[in-house]
Formats: structure tokens, C-alpha cells, sequence
């Protein structure tokens, strides 16, 4: 969206966004649910992080309700990769659309049975600009680099990483053959956004899914502490 | 950009963009210059292509005047990075807009001392979905796609691989460690768009630069004789 847009009718929007958003934010929080919004490039590796972590929550907390929001441009390929790991999940095509927002969020939530105090995964459009703008309701924002991307990065796409609770810096195993130096994003990360968790991992070969995962349970326990026993 | 902007105001944005577009075209036209806009995801490699073509443009063609501008959200490294091979540099930052338009296009050419025929290569925003919108004057649409982001990208972001003149598939020195399949990318590009050209390259190493500057070079032959003798 041009500069000129954003002055001229951002504020509308923006405000039509925020009253979505309030709605699944107080969805959520009746069920006690924790919301996570991946962000990233096209091909960061947000779905196959998504599918290892779905795999391992479901070992560390078999009890626990999971749920996906698939969001594509085009096409339902990676709603049939997490669907086949028998988690519902909703696919939103946007038809080319570059980012989620709150209502086609809201309205996903409709075609799930949600049971309370579990964990919903929404994965945002392959876009590291447009999806940071709009908030869908979730607790979390966790933005993905990909080593292939380069450790530039952060900085050029700044507002991303400035207003995120986590990066993920994804396929770590590719940092011999792509140069790329996980500490030098990360110190880029430190200096846009001290506060941010930074976790570097591979989720083809699961090296440093553990800290990543211990991460989420830790804020799923505090969410669930939010539940209404008579809302639910 | 949500759909509903679109429908709403779409119509307005891009009428005002074709006529910024068209004052670039007009003016690379009386100068018989070829315009380039290489589009595609943050991280995907335009920048080092873009080096690799300009030394190659150089030794092929040394009289061929040759011309960039730097699309960025944030940061002025890309337009460092190509000045070093002392090619004149405009760079725009859109601090945090999603994609160049015609009207930064056209500021930018005043910054430049654009002699006649010769080539100028637009660096897009790193998006994959919405510089595809936005027509710049260009001459040719080239998206990138690169190794690391999959083979399953074209039909996901159909839109930018239906409106292209070419397809770059780069860091094909990297199909072993992602395990990206040219033969499948290129046979989705063709199902969306037959009539685009499609190059498998490494700018790092060097494999398949050949093509791609050869069919640049054609291109910026057959655009030389648009020059208007008389308006430069």
C-alpha cells in the first residue's frame, strides 16, 4: 500500500480492523485460547515450522485443543499438509489479498468447534511488510527469517521486527551453504526490538524446536488462566 | 491490501498510477532505454543478480549507458551495493510501503543523467504479491523465484507469475540442500503463463547468466529504436 493510502485512509481501516480484531480478541480469551500469528517471506519455512510444532505440542500436551487458520493467496496446499496431521484447520484464500485481517479471521473461527483452553495457529500471508500492520486478535506475533534471506534483513524490514513478541530465525541448516550468521540477526533483532524472544531453529531436521516449543507452552499455561469457567 | 480496498478505491489508485506510468514510459521511450523491474520475494536474490547482470552488461556492451533504481523499505545497502560497481543509483526508501509506484519512478529519473539507449534496471519492494499491481513504465516484468522458497510458489502467488515478460529461477546452486525442482517450477510457470521466458541461474557462481543477458541484450537493442534522433 503506497504511503499516500496509509495517510489518506489508514485510519478507517485501521479502526474497521481493530473492531474485528476485539471480537476474536474476546473470543479467545472466554476460551482461554492462545492465538499465535506466523509471519514471514513466501517460502520462510512458516508451514513446515508449523507442522513440527504441531507434532511436538501434541506430544508434550496430548490433551491440549489445536487449531490452524491457514492463510494463502492462492490455492489450499498447506491446509491439506497440516489437515493430514488430523488438526482442523480453516484455509482463507485471499485471492491475492497480501495480508490477513481480523474479520477473515473472525469469520474462519465460525468453522471451528473450538474447545476451551487450547492453542490457535493462524499462518499469514507469505509477506514480510503488509501482515505487520494488521492486528488479527492474536497474543502472539512471531515473525520467521529464513537463512536463505540473509541477515540484512531485519533492518530493511524494520516495522516487522520492531513490533513482534518473537523471531524465529528458520532452516538454520542452511547457513553453511547461504553465509548466514544467526548471531549477527540476531544482534540486528536486539537493537530493533530488545524485548523480542529470538529463537534460531531447523524444523526439517528439529534442531532447536525445543526452546521454541517450551516457549509456547509456557504462554498457552498463562492463557489458559484467562478461560471464563461459565463462558465455556 | 485488503479486497475490499481494492474494489473500493482501486480504480482511483491505479488511474493516477497509469499516469505517472505513462510519463516514464513516454520518456524512456524518446530515449530508446529499456526498463527492467525485478520483483520477488525479500531475500530471493534480486540484488545480487542485478550486480551480476551489470558486470556482464558491461563487458558485453561497454557503451551501453546503464541506469538503477533501488527499491527499499528501510536502509540504503542495496544502493551501495550496486554504486560500488559505479553504475549511476537512485535509491527510494517507502518507509515500510509495500511496493514501488510510478510517481517514486518518475522522481527518481530526475535524479539521473539519463543519456540515450541504454538500460535501467528497477529494484522493486521484496513482496511477491503487491508490486505485481503497480505498473512502473517498465518495459519488462522479470519475478524472481528463488531455490530456498519452493517449487509450489508460482501457483500460490499466481498473480505476479501470470503478468510477467520473464521468470528467473535463482540460487539453483542451492536445488541440492532445498531440494527444489526447476523442472516443476517451470512447468507451473507455463501452465499460468506460457508466454513468459523462464531462466534457471546462479548469479553466485555464474551458471545460466548467459540467456538471461543475452535476452536482455535483445530486448535493449529492439528498444533503442523507439530513440527519438530529434528528443535527445
Amino acid at each position: 500500500m503506497p504511503a499516500t493510502v496509509k495517510v489518506v485512509l489508514g485510519k478507517s481501516l485501521r479502526e474497521a480492523n481493530e473492531t474485528w480484531a476485539g471480537r476474536v480478541r474476546d473470543k479467545l480469551r472466554t476460551l482461554g485460547t492462545l492465538a499465535v500469528n506466523l509471519m514471514g517471506s513466501p517460502g520462510c519455512g512458516k508451514t513446515t515450522l508449523l507442522c513440527a510444532t504441531l507434532q511436538r505440542l501434541r506430544g508434550l500436551a496430548p490433551a491440549m485443543p489445536l487449531y490452524v487458520v491457514e492463510g494463502d493467496p492462492y490455492t489450499t496446499r498447506d491446509a491439506e499438509a497440516v489437515g493430514a496431521q488430523g488438526v482442523p484447520v480453516v484455509q482463507i484464500n485471499t485471492r491475492g489479498g497480501c495480508h490477513l485481517d481480523a474479520r477473515m479471521v473472525d469469520e474462519a473461527l465460525r468453522h471451528l468447534d473450538l474447545k476451551p483452553r487450547g492453542t490457535l495457529f493462524i499462518e499469514n500471508i507469505g509477506n514480510l511488510i503488509c501482515p505487520g500492520g494488521f492486528d488479527l486478535g492474536e497474543d502472539l506475533r512471531v515473525a520467521l527469517l529464513s537463512a536463505p534471506e540473509g541477515n540484512d534483513k531485519p533492518e530493511k524490514y524494520a516495522a516487522m521486527f520492531r513490533r513482534c513478541d518473537a523471531v524465529v530465525l528458520s532452516k538454520m541448516d542452511l547457513c553453511g551453504p547461504t553465509g548466514f550468521d544467526p548471531g549477527l540477526a540476531r544482534e540486528a533483532v536486539r537493537r530493533l526490538n530488545p524485548a523480542a524472544a529470538v529463537f534460531s531453529l531447523s524444523a526439517r531436521d528439529g534442531t532447536g524446536m525445543g526452546p521454541w516449543t517450551e516457549w509456547l507452552m509456557d504462554r498457552a499455561a498463562a492463557k489458559r488462566s484467562t478461560a471464563d469457567p461459565g463462558g465455556v
